[in-house]
């Protein structure tokens, strides 16, 4: 368990006691409000060194609880963190990169990279002896808290938008979470789930909301430092929604350095959807010495882990972005799709089109010249095409029907 | 790279060389003629220990290739083995037993237990230089070696009744495999691969056929034995269709007797759905003193991933359990839909439905009082509910639509 500090405001910097705030600043309130886990760094700086966490019993992200706000010893049984790198040198050499890797968090027990947020929220609710959960949220976090909660053994309640689709409600409600099906938009459903939240005393696990999410979140940072043995990328590529995964990978490449472990932090880029842009658009507010907040506008792709038009967690994301020395990229559904399709034929890891969105993303970055030559890129892949096939397969070809015989195939391989 | 003895015919008994021929004896044929990998298992037995493995560098099935047939310098990078145990202490009292792990398998780049398989066959391909890959089945096979293959890099062609699920052909062309969809049974596309493969100098991974798919499914049972610190369970219960898995997983636990790594052999047990049940009968006769051969009958069920009429490997499937000590135990579909469902609200772990079958089949054995109480028991969770949520979620009932008011909430609360 890490020396921790407490929690810092992100807009007005009151510093709170660990444990004595669940969500958000009381003074600034929800999203502006934002809070941040803050650790004794130069403690930590003295006690860590390159093998402190070579702690080989633990293949998951409790191997860097030193950096983390709860011990391991609350953690469910799934695994979450543990997620392969894959180094891609072929495809590298295509690009003109000096190497690319991709690393795979579709592999988590729920098949996305919001298992690892909420591995520790789950955690942090368990040392808070708090009887239940809740998120809202139609899609992945929705999913891994219910499944989290199921191994945990906490009732969870989910509360989506009534026209949620069926299947991401279907998975909800086999982990055996209550599903409330709010008659309303996404923000009224968010909305009843923090005022529901308060009246049961439900820990809510919502991203923006909950501080511990980013602290699960920052150790797919720390896999890749570990992963490429110290030398961390020049370029992290993430797709962004809400904010909460890319506010937590920019902290733990930036807490690697404020604990001494390594002296280079990488330029880290968010992907959004060209038509569900409100981190990007907050961001090039942010550098034109504007105000972040409000971050609010329609949202449309066909990539809907990422279809969030109301960020919650805008402000983490922007800074956190900047202090990196990064930016936002923003990319046409056409490029999400063919960036889908490209991974899977030359890497193997087939993405839910957010998932996919960092590739597309590198590519305009490479075109745009903003990712020179030579660079060392990492690619996070957030989410399983498995959650949403369709999406990803548009416009493949139909296979081509033969007869059971050995002359039809030569046929068709003529053809080629 | 262990210690390769050769290949031996499971029905003559017939030693070749190692790499001398690829699938079958000449002698026997197909499926009579299944080839198992012999090693020098003395030789091994001097040269390894408990802490042979501990390689930390690698957390993948390819830390274990001491004993197996193909250097990891030949493996793609998509990570095969490595999947997460979990303990469950609050089940297994309930449920009357000592200890109850889940191993789940379906956390692999193609969210199945074929990834295995698939990795060593792979492998040696690449080691053989043979320059494609092909297999027949409509399922998580098939989608196991396209991944790889686009990893890798091969052209890969793969044989499927025309009547395949749009879905799993979906991902097939997502990883840019030539399917072949024929107009024909399952049988004849699978021999139509077999013909093909050798006219066309393909590599065929199909299971049942290729003896390095055994190999790689044996890993499975290795991890085990590691992840308990060597004290390998009382029981192992896993899903049959084909038999190669289950054969992989006997084999792995045989084979640390052999070289000495551990004094104890759990019973295996396969579970079959009761419509699809031709393995398990084929152990019948097996007992009784009648030929394990033919294995074929009618295949009813709606667990497609052990939906087989035919299985290719149930010589391998029949021996290797009785050689355990271990037997096959029959499950109906409701068992099956209402074991994923237990699985997925008590465990976190979502299974499709042939995934979830050796939990079903545990609660049958318990009854039978064939696993007594106080039992050690692993479960093989083999594939994600992911692949087929409707199989999975069958009966469960719909969320509870309300107005996006507190109170709404309260009388949904109310009424539990």
């Amino acid at each position: 368990m890490g020396e921790l500090l407490g929690l810092r405001c992100l807009t007005c910097g009151r510093d709170y006691d660990a444990w004595s705030v669940d969500y958000f600043c009381p003074h600034c309130g929800p999203v502006a409000g934002a809070l941040t886990v803050e650790y004794e760094y130069r403690v930590l700086a003295r006690r860590l060194g390159p093998a402190s966490f070579a702690d080989t019993r633990r293949n998951s992200l409790w191997r860097y609880d030193s950096l983390l706000p709860v011990s391991g010893e609350y953690a469910v049984p799934l695994r979450a963190g543990g997620t392969p790198i894959y180094d891609c040198p072929t495809l590298a050499k295509e690009l003109g990169l000096g190497r690319l890797w991709v690393k795979d968090e579709s592999q988590h027990p729920t098949a996305s990279c919001k298992d690892r947020g909420t591995a520790v929220a789950v955690a942090a609710a368990r040392m808070l002896e708090r009887e239940a959960v809740c998120c809202a949220s139609t899609g992945n976090a929705a999913t891994s808290l219910a499944g989290f909660a199921a191994a945990a053994g906490f009732p969870c309640f989910i509360f989506v938008p009534k026209n949620a689709p069926r299947a991401k409600i279907a998975q909800l409600l086999a982990f055996g979470a209550t599903v409330f099906a709010v008659d309303g938009t996404y923000d009224q459903a968010s909305s009843l789930a923090l005022r529901a939240a308060e009246k049961f005393g439900w820990y809510n696990r919502s991203d923006g909301l909950n501080p511990m999410v980013v602290e699960g979140n920052k150790t797919a940072a720390l896999e890749v430092w570990e992963e490429l043995h110290g030398e961390v990328p020049d370029f992290a590529l993430v797709a962004v929604g809400d904010g909460s995964v890319i506010g937590g990978i920019c902290k733990g490449f930036l807490e690697l350095g404020k604990v001494g472990l390594s002296g280079k932090v990488p330029k880290v880029y968010g992907v959004q959807a060209q038509g569900a842009a409100a981190v990007a658009h907050a961001f090039a507010r942010f550098q034109d010495g504007r105000p972040i907040l409000p971050a609010e506008e329609r949202a449309e792709t066909l990539a809907d882990s990422i279809r969030v038009g109301k960020p919650m967690d805008a402000l983490r994301a922007v800074r956190a972005v900047a202090e990196t020395g990064g930016g936002y990229v923003t990319v046409s559904d056409e490029e999400i799709v063919a960036g889908a399709q490209e991974l899977a034929r030359r890497v193997g890891v087939f993405a839910e089109p957010s998932g996919a969105a960092p590739f597309a993303g590198l590519l305009r970055l490479l075109r745009e010249g903003t990712v020179p030559e030579g660079a060392r890129v990492v690619l996070f892949i957030t989410g399983s095409g498995l959650k949403d096939p369709e999406g990803a397969l548009r416009g493949l070809p139909e296979p081509t029907v033969i007869p059971p015989q050995l002359e039809a195939v030569d046929e068709v391989l003529g053809e080629r």
